[in-house]
């Protein structure tokens, strides 16, 4: 290719990453050739909205098709052409050969962007030819098909439950199927410990949904999901959503350097190793912004924000893409739960020194209607009071208290410092401590020695070594769900009552947290030596709780 | 007072600053004898809710009632004495004089609290006895009576739109009374800035709330409230709702320093000049976090976390209360409006260089149902990217964005740094570029040159110095209500007909700036001299609307 033409950006993919870099390049430089290829049929389309068509809460279709061919020719001037598959990379010619319903052609290009994606994993289960994934709009228009048809599925077995998985049986079920949801981990969503998750699999049940976890697929056989158990799991309709994996195949053959999972090496340019190629959004390898480790995280903000840099990067601007906290957040049947950064066990994995928190607060006042309560887990670091990462689960307000702190985490400050935060506050919104300053007043409680917790999955071994535990909630409380063993001296008692415990290491306990900490303080200061159970009788029941129940 | 004692801190107030204090220093001294006294009937009083009760959003009198001393003295060991007023501190006997309805008798103490809040200002308007204020459970309990009386009002004149005449208008508008909010300034909301508390004022006047911004308040006759202009304003119920002055006459009296308005000076440990003597919340001088300087901020949530740094402070923690945002945030009618740091005009009052972005983005994304539209503001120091402050106005998502901005600012992020936040993304929540990361796009194109913008109050200037100003929205947008002068060429058309603009200085805008934006950068590097108009027609049918419209 050697015609006489204006510099030339390709574009492979044409959703997040890919059209975000396009859209900003050609802000950037008017002059330049701007081309994206896209496989698939659409561009630009609503990949976040798809699970919402199928259960008809986003009832146009066209409502997911964000832009068209036509309307980015018209405002940016790019030429899109849909249907176009770049089959290879000849770096030294810089061309791509591309395959389209009337043949092969070569496209030469000065810089290149691969915004490939990442591909749904397709287990090779036996019988499993059949199974849906949903990644585009075609795979979406599958499913409808199916749930249009004539002898339209009534049950729906969905393997994985992650974020996809979890948004598709909200609306398979919404959509009147019977679901069951299939998880090989033994938890629901993956990224939050398993306390966390348990609250989400009880609003899941509490809606209908079968959870069947710590069981893998090995088979279909006729309308059935086979277990490794031998449970058998109605799946008229099957959807794999077990997770995705980068479209770095391209990008491989052409020598380009890979690293976990296969995702495509970046720098903070997100340039790869051939400094005339970029890689942007699922395809491309991140860092990790706790241990700057590699780090695969598929998600659309991360795409979006990097195809911009990208583009800026290809007009020659300094540009640096940050580590990523992977934030991310899922509504479940009204039920919000959310997280940024490590979880508990991810922390404890890599070996580090945790402080763990737990809260139940209300999303706003208490004496405001409507107030709803919420659980909240902060990770810290030991060493450094550095936040590690959060979760948050709760009718309401979770995504405003995990941004704040994935916006801290972001600004370095500690977990002591949440407590300083000034959060606006009126009655409807929050709280004059709001649940994220309690987080940090917990926080420098636990740092300076004030106060120390007791973990759920502590909580045998220190019954076993002797300790005794004392249920200082009221007697109404505890007669209505206790946790076995305990004594219970509710705390306006403990003044009067503290002797009953002379003697004895002793575990304190409420229903969230606060009023054994306030009993820990005071039975501590008596004397004695006590420890707080982190986020009381609320948190060691999810974490325990085998019998499905509300939130 | 010679008695053999424990040492005593006494702490004069008992809502939010006081009682944080008394509860965090039981539990860090249960030897202490703690004495709170309260002048008034109630303890622990939800303060931020009082004027919900007097609409019946929040039914029960007794929820505003959080703590009693019986349930203080059982839980805490606190010695809580309502009816008590102090009327003068010996700092060199360290007592206090305490005026109970029994008499009046010397109390001693070791460390002292002050914590008696800020007093509404009663403004000396001729025949104003009979107006209410609203400070406690006792105003509430009065303007309830009122509005239950056979000879209830009708009508009700409330003098001062900031938070609390905000909430009064809606609370008695809910209860039916024909309500008139009268305001010495040109606007309501004085925190914001005029074209944004121009959507809250739409929003009052759409519910049937009579606003007179400008007007000061001259005299009271009959049922009347007579405005300097001469307008009579009905005011069956009159409220005083102009402002709060500290408390502070005690301190005064005592010889502890103070400073703005009257305020208490405090060191970072909240303690006077007097070492055993502290001050905390609406009676304590703050520091404002955007310079340094001597702040008077009445926030519930400061006297609430100074309070629990005052009891750190009385055991010898080392503590240090930060400067103040003075983030905050009320609810009209449905809207929410949310501001922290400081305002473009309190910038430019300041001196200071700023670059000021005013955004309409979405709550969420626009594709799944019930999005709805906020006005985001961000004012920017243009010397150094600090973010100086924000303002958001609209139906959902407000309070996160402004909490998320408000702990960029602690975290010392810069403006151009909000572009790289990584928030909770699901389509129910935000958008994968949310507001505040385009805030940050927008902050980061103004500060490297990328795009140059023109505020709504420089528009007459620009278009008086010759520029000519380009509507770059559709046709049909045009004939629904344009800028008078404005030459229609939807963005999409540019390439083609920008001939027609040659050798002028051109001012673009859409509908809120975004394909502004394209336009101006497209026009830019076709060789004409662009800006953007800020905010697009929204913010500027905002800020010169005189005519009341729907938000």
């Amino acid at each position: 290719m050697t015609e006489n033409r204006r510099p030339r950006t390709v574009i492979v993919g044409g959703v997040a990453g890919g059209m975000s870099a396009a859209t900003r390049l050609r802000r950037l430089d008017e002059q330049r050739e701007i081309v994206v290829l896209e496989k698939g049929e659409h561009v630009s389309f609503a990949n976040c909205g798809l699970p919402y068509h199928i259960g008809g809460v986003i009832e146009e279709r066209s409502a997911l098709l964000l832009q068209t061919p036509e309307s980015l020719r018209a405002r940016f001037d790019l030429d899109v052409r849909t249907g176009h598959e770049v089959v290879s990379i000849d770096r030294d010619a810089r061309t791509v050969t591309v395959r389209t319903a009337a043949g092969t052609e070569q496209i030469a290009y000065d810089d290149l962007v691969l915004a490939t994606g990442a591909a749904p994993v397709r287990p090779g289960l036996p019988g499993a030819e059949r199974a849906h994934v949903l990644r585009d709009v075609a795979d979406v228009d599958r499913i409808v098909a199916a749930l249009a048809a004539d002898d339209a599925p009534t049950t729906a077995a969905i393997v994985g439950a992650g974020f996809i998985g979890l948004e598709l049986a909200e609306n398979l079920a919404h959509r009147g199927l019977g679901v069951t949801l299939v998880e090989l981990a033994d938890q629901v969503l993956p990224p939050l410990d398993p306390e966390m998750a348990r609250l989400v699999q009880d609003r899941l049940e509490a809606h209908g949904v079968t959870v069947r976890t710590g069981s893998g697929a090995t088979a279909v056989e006729g309308d059935d999901l086979v277990l490794a158990d031998g449970t058998r799991v109605p799946a008229g309709l099957l959807v794999m959503a077990v997770g995705v994996t980068p479209e770095s195949r391209l990008a491989r053959e052409a020598g380009l350097e890979t690293g976990a999972r296969g995702a495509v090496l970046v720098d903070a340019a997100q340039r790869t190793n051939d400094p005339h190629i970029y890689a942007v959004g699922d395809v491309a390898l991140k860092r990790d912004a706790i241990d700057d480790a590699d780090s695969f995280v598929p998600l659309a903000q991360t795409a979006n924000r990097h195809g911009r840099l990208v583009a800026d990067a290809t007009v020659g601007r300094t540009v640096k893409a940050l580590p990523v906290l992977g934030t991310a957040v899922v509504g479940i049947f009204g039920l919000t739960a959310a997280s940024t950064g490590w979880s508990e066990k991810r922390a404890r994995a890599a070996g580090r020194d945790v402080r763990i928190i737990h809260t139940h607060p209300a999303d706003h006042a208490g004496y405001y209607p409507g107030a709803t309560s919420m659980a909240l887990k902060l990770v810290v670091d030991a060493a450094t009071d550095a936040i590690l990462g959060a979760q948050g689960v709760g009718e309401a307000g979770v995504d405003k208290r995990i941004d704040v702190i994935a916006t801290a985490m972001r600004g370095g400050l500690t977990a002591s410092d949440l407590a300083d935060l000034e959060l606006a506050y009126a009655p409807q919104y929050g709280s004059a401590k709001d649940p994220v300053n309690m987080l940090g007043m917990v926080a420098e409680n636990l740092a300076n020695g004030t106060t120390r917790s007791l973990q759920w999955h502590e909580l045998d071994d220190a019954l076993a070594g002797g300790a005794v535990l004392v249920d200082v909630r009221t007697a109404g409380e505890n007669a209505a769900g206790a946790i076995p063993g305990a004594l219970n001296i509710p705390v306006d008692d403990l003044r009067a009552r503290h002797g009953e415990l002379a003697g004895r290491e002793i575990v304190v306990h409420c229903a969230v947290g606060q009023r054994g900490h306030t009993a820990a303080r005071l039975l501590t200061q008596l004397g004695h030596t006590a420890v707080n159970l982190d986020g009381g009788y609320r948190t060691w029941a999810a974490a325990t709780r085998t019998v499905p129940a509300a939130v």
